[in-house]
């Protein structure tokens, strides 16, 4: 059995045409699919409404109480639930999820850590510890499309805010036990581009040294690439990194 | 095969301390149920931070573009999420949807009505058109518990405003083809009281008439008393209306 888990940024779900061009082409999938969502920038525009400040650390929101309500409201809910509307209207059977329903994404609160000399606390951010995956294959079995809001669950602190690249390599890895997963990263642009600003096609490890070290991959995919060639190191087949268009083109990355 | 629907408001799952003693009474609950929550101090509440004015009419919200997101993360992402991780918290394997998840509640938007000479558009409110029973019976089966935002689906407009009380009245009926239901309000009071401010135990509809002309019944009872009555009329078994420590207790309604 094939399963997709698409990953689809923040930049995409929050721009209605963009989402909406995303949508299609995701409901066209064949299959068992998975999407995971992000949500940052609606968080941050929340957040400054209601005269919070936004705080990040090498990338990563800082969630005080206060955040983690703004972003179980808009992860969770605003993000979420219009996606899975969406869905639905489009006729596919969409069933919204965090990490909580059915402790689909288990987590453990992050512990302070030391960042350039200084301790810094994310706060309410869970680093994932377990996916239900034997849930999420009944689910699919029941014909349902799980969405999958970047919120993990501690038992013992509640709802934990996890970055949804790194949520989505972790389901896309609890799956591939059971199914032959491709693991499809959307974003804006067409995929992973040469210096000349072309779409690389493969990339498999010795390819992706060459990059790396002749400086051709920006510092921004680095991170997106790390995580292709770990959730491959854990039994996923193979890692697409493309534009909302065309979830079958942009980049393939395989060992 | 017995469900129970119970339905519990805004101002018990608004309050931290309340919220847990309902939510270990709910935990406690034998064989299929389904949770439905209210939230609406919270939306309000988040309407005012956001600088927003709340319109109710008749004790409904007027729901404009801006107050759909906002009951949409409230009620969809905030107050369902944290119920739903405090449920796994106890144990129980709760998983929260609002009305488009699988299409569980499809509604049509209210049009424009006329209320005292005026003529009232409720905006993105939704009246309850049909509620899939199957999916909720299959989830029940998988021993999921369903927790349900009062939100509703329609596949035109998107998801849209609806009155807990009357989902979950709405919910009730449509199990009773399949199990036999009693359908529970929770609130703040032991029950329906008398004039010295006793519970009456039980209310059938020959009773309800005479409390109704003899001018017992408090006008904010009313509503809750011919929701019940209502779903009672649709083969729901009973209808209790009590508060949230004791699921079995404050006063019975039966045909």
């Amino acid at each position: 059995m094939v399963c997709k888990v698409v990953k689809v940024g923040g930049a995409v779900v929050e721009d209605p045409l963009a989402r909406e061009g995303f949508l299609k082409a995701f409901s066209a999938v064949e299959g068992e699919k998975i999407l995971v969502h992000g949500g940052g920038r609606s968080a941050t525009k929340l957040s400054a409404d209601l005269g919070m400040e936004t705080v990040m650390v090498e990338g990563r929101r800082v969630t005080d109480e206060a955040m983690r309500k703004v972003v179980t409201m808009v992860y969770g809910g605003l993000v979420n639930k219009e996606i899975v509307a969406s869905l639905q209207s489009l006729g596919v059977n969409a069933a919204g999820f965090t990490g909580a329903d059915l402790s689909l994404v288990k987590s453990r609160k992050r512990p302070p850590v030391e960042i350039g000399g200084e301790v810094v606390d994310f706060g309410y951010v869970g680093d994932v510890v377990s996916v239900n995956a034997v849930a999420l294959k009944k689910l699919m079995d029941m014909g349902i499309v799980p969405v999958l809001a970047p919120l993990s669950f501690d038992p013992g602190q509640g709802l934990l805010n996890t970055n949804a690249d790194t949520m989505a390599g972790e389901v896309a890895a609890a799956m591939a036990g059971d199914s032959e997963v491709e693991l499809v990263f959307c974003f804006e642009k067409e995929g992973v581009l040469d210096s000349e600003g072309k779409v690389i096609p493969e990339i498999d490890g010795p390819l992706y040294e060459k990059l790396r070290s002749g400086g051709v991959v920006s510092c921004g995919m680095i991170p997106k690439l790390d995580n292709a060639f770990g959730a491959l190191a854990r039994g996923v087949k193979s890692v697409r990194i493309t534009d909302t268009g065309n979830l079958n083109g942009g980049t393939l990355i395989h060992g």
